[in-house]
């Protein structure tokens, strides 16, 4: 009855060992599963730390630069929520999340959630039923930046994973987050 | 410059909870992960145990009772594409896995697939970039099967978890996996 099986094919699994093999690391269980996900990391989080909060780090209405314009695939100058979160547990910060939402391809009601509200990009998402292609752009081992020694109060690496929520074929919301290595290890 | 944040919701964690209350257990952090995420968990075995593969134990064409209608939210007798499967490394079972997929709801080359192809239902649905809502129904513990304790070999209680996946507001997949409840507690 039982016949033969095909691989379920995964290139998070080979970046993941990629990873691990250049720094002679082995990652976590959970910090496996935290980088492959393809959700935002906030709903793990609770499940694992009881309830977790959000902090509004900034947020502000931009204009993309060549960079920012690149990644979501829009014109220059073309209008871009821009929103940095750190998820913490009683004051402890347990991920930095920085996101780009296009203000075009956003309603009304979301704009104002994005403005008003402190839910997370992923909260506003859910609460508006959207349907989406979830995608995993980069996972990788980065130096902190100034800004993310002083948050974290460590020089350690960080590990971070880009992703990015699709919408009729374009990019609704782009997300990097991070968090020092040694996050995640139990 | 850090204000004050609102509280995430997570109704998974709560469910979570009780489960662990009523039965008086402890799920791992492994377990509490695969009961949270709302997509294929194949995703994440992958990633944990490398090359994961799947066994096809039986699909079909069926029309649907009062129960899978209700479940579908389908008319009764309407056709349905019936498929189990187990997700095994090296023979060894991990995931037991039940679909119900609406033939009126996939394109051709869809059914061609879950008819002919051993690929997950999560890996179709990836493979076409179908933009979907997910969402979890439930999560439960129950007394196995016969089938699941003939595969699993083992009388002991299943964890499970029913979710589906909603493209333009219609169920696309409905899926419940079970696994024994000593599995993945490393």
């Amino acid at each position: 009855m039982i016949s033969e099986g095909t691989i379920i094919e995964n290139q998070i699994r080979g970046k993941i060992k990629e990873l691990e093999e250049r720094y002679g690391i082995e990652l976590s269980t959970t910090q496996k599963i935290l980088l492959s996900i393809r959700e935002p990391i906030t709903i793990i989080l609770d499940v694992l730390y009881g309830e977790v909060n959000l902090f509004m780090l900034g947020q502000h209405v931009e204009e993309a630069n060549a960079d920012i314009a690149k990644l979501l695939d829009l014109n220059e100058g073309e209008k871009v929520d821009y929103r940095e979160v750190i998820v913490h547990k009683h004051g402890r910060p347990l991920v930095y999340a920085l996101s780009y939402v296009p203000i075009s391809r956003c309603s009304e009601k979301v704009i104002n959630d994005l403005c008003k509200e402190k839910l997370t990009t992923g909260n506003i998402i859910e609460k508006y039923n959207v349907e989406t292609l979830r995608r995993i752009n980069n996972i990788s081992i980065e130096e902190p930046t100034p800004q993310l020694q002083e948050l974290f109060k460590t020089d350690e690496n960080m590990l971070t994973r880009e992703y990015v929520m699709v919408q009729h074929g374009k990019i609704k919301i782009w997300t990097k987050e991070a968090y020092p290595l040694s996050y995640f290890r139990e």
